[in-house]
């Protein structure tokens, strides 16, 4: 899938994380769940069992469990699509964890309105991006974890049990020491030069739909024009539609989809079957 | 898989619906998910944040997200064998959506005991048949969605924040205006006539069991009949079994399923990859 | 997958099981699911209706739905890996059934501190092993199921009910008559003689570990020598790893599993497919 490129690099905060929020600001009680350890496994219900023993009343959400195996990009893809329309201080364990038991550090991170609790391999590098009030927290108290901890399930024995606990109120602070950065994975994304973008395809969906790397916000100068024109893996598709029912059956069209992005589809089929495309496939606008 | 015949018919209801029930009748607050977005995806989860954010107390539950891309029909079948055990007054939400953001309606429908809010594209065919009680409304009021909404992901943007306002007590007329029909699809239905039914194969299960479209209620004036004979893709069975363990394995056996519906099967086996029989398949029914 | 010696043989109890535990023990809300329904299906939905028709308020988690059809063995051991792990007396219903609706009996079961209504077939077979404080209960009392009682469908028609009812506070003595056994399955057990243990796989999860039945007492003799040795399909693996990154990409290791069972596996990669190996095959550890 991915070209494997995932070198971590730290990254600076450039803006001074604002580090004890109110007291007052109680977690939610939802804690949701985005794994690689698939829809079959049981895995993720000794995670649930982990959290209900704790605190019986959290409400558990599955965000994902289907993630590729150990492909933190694609969990770092979901957390960004899918966690901002939870409510506020809703808390996200996230465990994409191939370093599971070795030395990378397990993390406490508020950004924006969420919480999350994650691995520090680059799970977060999306939803860190461009948001403001952040804290970190290096999770070392064990106090908040279950015991024997294996070193094969942190997910189980200490990622859930730390969010139960601070459904119930207990504070961050109390989870470690604080944290100025955490691991960012590199991650190419689209670039805009002369009435030309280049991007790249994601991800794509159960439809077939194949999500790029171009924003809206990259597209806004070409979207007045209707002589846009999107080239991938050697197929050519004219101007955006706003829907996938909008042209002929079996079209293949581009639009902006639910979460911002550009996508390119076939209606009433699937684009990735179709055409032959997968994740990394490079994606040029032009105009 | 089914032949393309989805032509969309309007219905008229024949019986007069009582279009304002006592306003003390609230919902239950479980939220039922029918969609073809697949198991492995998040946009599943999209929508349940969405709900949560609006009615974070809202008890949401899967019926499935296995339906094919894109076929109304087994998401009709599926909201007819699944939502009527629920408690009275279940919000299901169904989103088997291909014509998202064209002109086609969005309705809230309470059929029975039960409250529907999905597309208006033939999803609630079968749910809607030999029901009264019946209430249409068309969603026009767009107070009651997120903003923005987007023009492809009206489950997220529409029809999940209107059952999770529906789930905290708004009344229907507030959602928008009243509808006397919805769109249903054309259903080729099971026939009888002299000892003899025609019907089809409408779906199969995870254990490869096949279900027809022939009722225990077509069935009835065969039943005394040991000598019944169900043929369909060359296959040959004598006679109904009550359970699937009461002939030796491997035998091929038919029996009314749980939903009152005659279905083949393999005892410790899959019918389906064994008679290489699938959706559409004829199935005649002598005595 | 597995040899078919599936021979369920009666098993008397060895310690008298303490009949009458205090009336004050309600069980826990949270009914827990598992069954080889297929994550797919809507079969889990109709019995999440049946319990909510009964218990709005039971909080109800998914074990797995993804048991191999028919496979009892898998789902005896997901229930042992998955369930314990629950708040005290959770209600684990189990329904891999492939004899319903034929005399096998359905059993509510108190073993240890959990709770479990199941068929009488070997699914409890690995939750039932050394545990005191059992209490058996042949489900005998229609009164607390649905009615009427399809011949196809008993985890819906019988299991999911009772369990609702329990959940409300329904003692176990009104739902039928005290058994002293229940049926267990043969189950082929790792080996140790003479510096050597003879097991064999188990199970293998999604990212391709293999799981054995060598348990870490049977290895505990081992453990200090460096020297141990494990083959298994022509591979051969030296020494034991604490953590799945513990070793370079692509390198197959072994090591000690969540659940306290010796696995295979393969560094960043899937050991399954890399090593052709399945579920039966033998693995010796010698040292």
């Amino acid at each position: 899938m991915f070209a494997p490129e995932f070198t971590s690099l730290s990254y600076d905060l450039d803006d001074t994380p604002a580090l004890v929020p109110p007291v007052s600001m109680m977690p939610s009680p939802i804690i949701t769940l985005t794994t690689d350890f698939g829809v079959d496994s049981h895995y993720v219900a000794q995670m649930k069992g982990s959290i209900l023993s704790i605190n019986p009343d959290a409400m558990i959400v599955d965000i994902s469990h289907g993630i590729p195996p150990q492909d933190i990009r694609q969990g770092a893809l979901a957390l960004a699509e899918a966690t901002t329309i939870f409510p506020e201080r809703t808390i996200h364990v996230a465990v994409v964890d191939p370093g599971v038991g070795t030395e990378r550090q397990i993390v406490f991170a508020e950004i924006g309105k969420q919480i999350y609790i994650a691995p520090d391999n680059g799970l977060l590098s999306l939803v860190y991006e461009t948001k403001t009030n952040i804290k970190l927290i290096r999770l070392v108290n064990d106090e908040y974890w279950r015991t024997p901890v294996s070193s094969t399930f942190h997910g189980r024995d200490i990622m859930a049990p730390v969010a139960a606990h601070l459904s119930l109120g207990v504070q961050p602070e109390q989870l470690g020491s604080p944290l100025d950065r955490i691991n960012k994975i590199q991650w190419t994304t689209a670039k805009a030069k002369d009435r030309t973008i280049s991007g790249m395809i994601v991800s794509f969906d159960s439809f077939g739909n194949l999500i790029t790397d171009v924003t809206l916000q990259l597209l806004k100068p070409a979207l007045p024009h209707d002589t846009v024109t999107i080239t991938f893996n050697g197929n050519v598709v004219h101007g955006l539609e706003t829907t996938y029912g909008s042209a002929p059956d079996s079209a293949l069209i581009a639009l902006i989809g639910s979460s911002g992005l550009l996508e390119l589809a076939m209606v009433n089929g699937n684009a990735a079957k179709r055409c032959g495309a997968t994740i990394g496939d490079e994606v040029v606008v032009s105009w």
